[in-house]
């Protein structure tokens, strides 16, 4: 059962995730939250605290089971249920995504590939045809992907976006600094770069004044 | 005057920057911290905290000056200060992120681009000609960059990251799943899509059980 979670804990799940994932891989069987918490860089308290969100999986002791505490946030995550997903714009960054990203264990599957570019139709990436994106209203409609990925100019993106959620399209990965509403159920994650290299900046500005 | 502020606040500081950026180039001169607020997503009170941890910049019933609360907060982030960066790893994603990515504005200034493979030495991305990974000791020595950009597969990013902090490098923005430790003055920022996709997998799942 699960009860209303705070955005912050949201954003720590997926690293659990990833580090319970590497030790089930390593074979390792259990773990304390002071082992986690020292992987990991975060506080013990910090872990307990995050995961008796989702209700008691630690023992007194015993500390926690790694696959037992993996599938369970692997469920919180909804990564069992896969999602189709549709890709829009096959440029350098829209293709680097799909060539890099292994979508299955992320909960999601990859369905289509869409460019307005007629160069790029009819080419393929990852076994799948890119197609003219004129077409992705009747794709929509006859496969009903969940979720799209937009890899468009930021000048694009809200048109884009508006139109696919007039074909019924739920959820965006979005990669442009266009922001979309998350508002009558529909979700959307960005990942900006520019926001990973001001904060990157920020970190090297307060280690060479700690230096000096 | 700064002092220590939290990793969260530190987090929204690009999101600001970003959106003053843009009412900026609109140009609109003053801004209340509750349109701030509407626009952003982010309560009004939220603002004012963070804003607060760097010293007051609102006036009460004139609400902030955009031009100069930009450039505050791109002075807290270090964005005035070019900080000289090279790219390791110039694969599909690798030379995406640079084709893709305004450097200068967000305090960094792309250098020098890296690979092992012998197909892409000598090919030019950027306006920079990529160099053999064999060159990179000496480049840094003579060039002496503070950050590097990590695109390269998984399984080397450890030992890639190792010999470059050998070599002189304190910062990282780090696109793979391995984590590079941030402890005696390294930087470290993560991009990992992963997470992006499993945080949006959780947001659909939710927004499902509740149209249920």
């Amino acid at each position: 059962m699960e009860r209303k979670v705070s955005e912050s804990v949201i954003n720590r799940l997926p690293r659990y995730y990833r580090y319970l994932n590497e030790l089930s891989k390593s074979g390792i069987e259990r773990i304390s939250s002071k082992e986690l918490s020292q992987k990991m860089g975060v506080t013990a308290s910090q872990i307990r605290q995050d995961l008796n969100c989702f209700g008691g999986f630690g023992q007194q002791g015993y500390g926690y089971n790694v696959k037992l505490l993996q599938e369970e946030i692997g469920k919180i995550l909804g990564l069992n249920t896969p999602k189709t997903a549709i890709l829009v714009g096959a440029g350098n960054l829209g293709r680097a995504f799909a060539i890099n990203t292994s979508f299955e264990p992320r909960g999601f599957k990859l369905i289509g590939i869409f460019d307005i570019d007629k160069n790029k139709v009819g080419t393929t990436v990852k076994n799948i045809t890119i197609m003219d994106y004129s077409e992705i209203k009747d794709f929509i409609e006859k496969n009903k992907p969940v979720m799209a990925i937009l890899a468009v100019p930021r000048t694009h993106v809200r048109e884009v976006a508006n139109e696919l959620i007039d074909y019924g399209i739920k959820a965006f990965l979005n990669f442009s600094y266009a922001e979309i509403s998350q508002t009558d159920g529909i979700s959307v994650e960005n990942i900006h770069f520019s926001d990973s290299l001001m904060r990157l900046s920020y970190k090297i500005k307060e280690n060479y004044s700690k230096d000096i």
